[in-house]
């Protein structure tokens, strides 16, 4: 069985070895590119420690998770047109690199190639229809997220319910694929999923919480969210918790052209008036809790190997610790 | 068995009988909005009319035609983006209507609902497996399009390879996989595959004529190919026979600011220089008489009702007549 770093290193490889079409170049050149940034590979390395929790990984599952990447790059190139962002893991996104009819062709052609390899991964209707099912969600959430943005109020539950759509869905169907395909019983895989979910909605809120407090070194703009008038979860708990003066205090300074450090400065002023980042601590834990809970049920099956169920937990251990 | 009228009748009411998530509104509004422009519904109705060649078509049938419609119309909002095209039957686009953001996101969602009908249709990973190779034969056409625009030379051959990924495959797959559902053997399929995409072919090289000499009445603005410069084969034809003067002055027209109706009756003037009408008429006509002769093969085989096969050539015969 293989830890995250060489299940990272495997799937790393598998990529590379992918070939695509020389014609038209700028058809497939864009996935490659972005294929290329790299990143953790967050999604395939969850898809391979799932799919050795059975048995031994073979070839299927890193189909499912090279399949799992190019959904999860096809949804990350249109996002970026959509919110017009110029900058993607600290490279040109797809459409300021190349232009936005590329961008939006080149990501079709990824859902395309993304069904394809669910298809030769799983050889079944089923993983088929969930994969359906977790793409639609995700198209949903993004345009939930866009609805937000317009929006005079967002409930916190309305938010917590766009994130497990566009970000926490795919990470329970990575787990979820890979032990479906290594021939886990459905029961297993739909605590995989649960699993994932939740851990899924507890990193959004994390980076919304790094954001604002991560500092340097985490490849993200500290205070970008609040630059950005973003909704996230300690602007929305912020809100509810405030008193009127505050709120609209808040609100006027989210829309105003402050100077950056003065702007995010302010915010952060009136956050900590309401123990903003505790209240959202404690949010996040409960979901990392609720993670846990469900992992824990995963030892209960015979078919589940117990070393398998270390080695996910060490990941997602790991994935906390790094942010949090 | 019944004919096109009645088949396109069937097919709007099972369309009409499709419900969409009420939310987000967003997401889903779009698509039915694209459903609703109408149009002729030529591709349903050829995977109607080869759903029921071997014997009367069920419901997996018409699940097919629906998925097939579904991908064209997600393929039309995403050109309708990249071509920034205002107008599409008449309506405005959906990028226009609403906005580029949404015409991705109910675009990208259509393309995952074509997949999620298709697998329903199908129950079978083959057609899927078609399907996807389709869509990425489409992908490469609309790219080899764009290239096209900005290249100085194109050879004819590429641009009718073009038109086969850009369009006619898709014709093509339309009577396939009616075929396939409705159980008829895989050679049966392949020939009414064959059949689609030359006609499919045809069927584009007459909308370039028909831009140019077609008069009113169709839907097209005439001359609009000539206004916007782009690369039929009527003019490719042109470049290819012209003396060196008359190349150049037909390309200074096409780059020029003239009005309009002085512009489209210059380039018109060149054309008739060469015969080009007459010329492109030819090959036109040459590739109807091909997907003819495979419509010809059809009536060899058993298992098909010739009644079918007469129904399908009415139909290709109405389009053509419609047209040329």
């Amino acid at each position: 069985m293989f830890g995250h770093k060489e299940l990272l290193i495997q799937y790393r490889e598998y990529q590379a070895g992918m070939n695509y079409p020389s014609q038209p170049a700028l058809l497939y050149e864009p996935v490659s590119y972005i294929l290329s940034l790299g990143g953790k590979c967050l999604r395939p390395v969850l898809t391979l420690l799932a799919g050795q929790l059975a048995r031994p990984a073979d070839d299927r599952v890193l189909r499912a998770a090279y399949g799992i990447e190019l959904f999860h790059n096809f949804s990350l190139i249109h996002d970026d047109i959509m919110d017009h962002a110029p900058l993607r893991r600290g490279q040109p996104t797809v459409h300021k690199k190349w232009d936005e009819a590329t961008g939006i062709l080149s990501g079709d052609q990824m859902l395309i190639m993304a069904f394809t390899a669910m298809r030769m991964a799983g050889n079944d209707l089923s993983i088929l229809q969930r994969f359906e099912q977790m793409a639609t969600e995700v198209c949903e959430g993004q345009r939930m997220d866009m609805d937000f943005s317009g929006a005079a109020v967002v409930y916190e539950k309305d938010y917590i319910e766009m994130i497990r759509k566009k970000t926490a869905v795919l990470i329970g169907f990575s787990l979820w694929a890979g032990g479906k395909i290594s021939g886990l019983k459905n029961a297993v895989c739909e605590q995989l999923y649960h699993y994932g979910v939740e851990a899924g909605i507890g990193f959004q809120i994390m980076d919304d919480v790094l954001d604002c407090y991560g500092g340097e070194g985490f490849g993200k703009n500290t205070g970008g969210d609040i630059l950005e008038g973003k909704k996230t979860l300690l602007y929305l708990r912020c809100c509810e918790k405030a008193n009127e003066k505050d709120r609209i205090d808040l609100n006027r300074l989210m829309e105003s052209s402050f100077p950056d450090q003065e702007k995010i400065a302010a915010v952060l002023a009136i956050y900590d008036r309401y123990n903003i980042r505790t209240s959202v601590e404690t949010t996040l834990q409960e979901k990392f809790d609720q993670a846990d809970a469900i992992g824990e049920t995963l030892l209960k099956y015979d078919e589940v190997r117990p070393e398998g169920i270390t080695l996910l937990k060490e990941y997602l251990d790991v994935l906390r610790m790094r942010k949090v």
